[in-house]
């Protein structure tokens, strides 16, 4: 009798694929050592603009991307810019966000656990005086960050509190922001 | 004789502007309270989207914005997703880039510093056993990020060190980043 191999998904994730990747990496652990990177230029004021395309991954240079992501960050006329874009620390935002999501939803699925519906809202306050280098006690970052989910899933509600902790226990853009981690700034002569 | 106000331009950045908003802080600090926000909605495997819009400051809600600005994150193919847009894990490479060059930009501007050009490098090295749960040791995140700046500045070079450094002393993103903040997940029944 053949075998029929079905791509099962669930929250779009190929089940099969994940457990074969994970299964890979278990093996031969170099194969998870990833280098995101990006170049970035500045354009005028607040506005810059980062182009990201490849990375490397899985012991190889990834060159899949055609073409690259192009984001513009600018300041709010507020902040003396021209409004071309989200400005940085709403990017900040952003990648934490989506990174608590896709968390969940992968964690979710390796679990079994279909979700219907994922949305947040997240905000974060800051005071300005620390970047105007107005007092230097006040720190130049995000104080503190406040995330809060509505999921709709396939299980019981009691266990909603289960599924969104599964977000800030994997999510590297999380662990990296309450961890912190080293930065190194040089000049490229 | 009547003077001539003349609103002067450094690096783009309306000088006289950017003073008097220092000097409207350091008289009452609340004006530099800022609370950036956004929402975010899972859309499919990797694929999620956010929505950036309004934000308080200078004590008051900034509604100028007229359409929210709309970023999409997705995982590449190789990560089990579609590739719709940069991954969280890039768009926080991106947050650093913008934010570290705007600081540059900003800080040489209140010195009088004319730059022509900022452009940078950004890679960060991360272990996705981590993300992937396969081994509680490794940690989630970015292990260290580097940043590498080409600046050509109306300064002798070897100041260009200087100018290169104001950026790390001065932005929101490396500040929390490298520093490390507190983020509430919480659901919202």
């Amino acid at each position: 009798m053949a075998t029929t191999v079905v791509n099962k998904k669930v929250n779009g994730v190929e089940i099969d694929k994940l457990f074969e990747s994970i299964g890979a990496m278990k093996n031969l652990p170099k194969l998870a050592d990833f280098r995101f990177r990006l170049k970035n230029r500045w354009i005028n004021c607040g506005h810059n603009r980062s182009e990201i395309k490849n990375f490397y991954g899985v012991c190889q240079e990834d060159s899949s991307r055609r073409q690259p992501f192009v984001l513009d960050a600018d300041e709010p006329p507020v902040l003396l810019g021209a409004d071309q874009g989200p400005n940085p620390v709403e990017y900040l935002l952003h990648a934490l966000a989506a990174c608590v999501t896709t968390s969940i939803v992968y964690h979710a699925a390796a679990k079994g656990v279909q979700l219907q519906q994922v949305e947040s809202r997240v905000e974060g306050d800051i005071d300005l005086r620390g970047f105007l280098g107005i007092d230097d006690t006040v720190p130049r970052g995000y104080k503190s960050i406040r995330m809060k989910f509505k999921i709709q899933a396939d299980v019981p509600d009691q266990q909603l509190e289960e599924i969104v902790q599964l977000g800030p226990t994997y999510s590297p853009v999380f662990n990296t922001l309450t961890r912190g981690v080293k930065v190194d700034v040089s000049l490229d002569r």
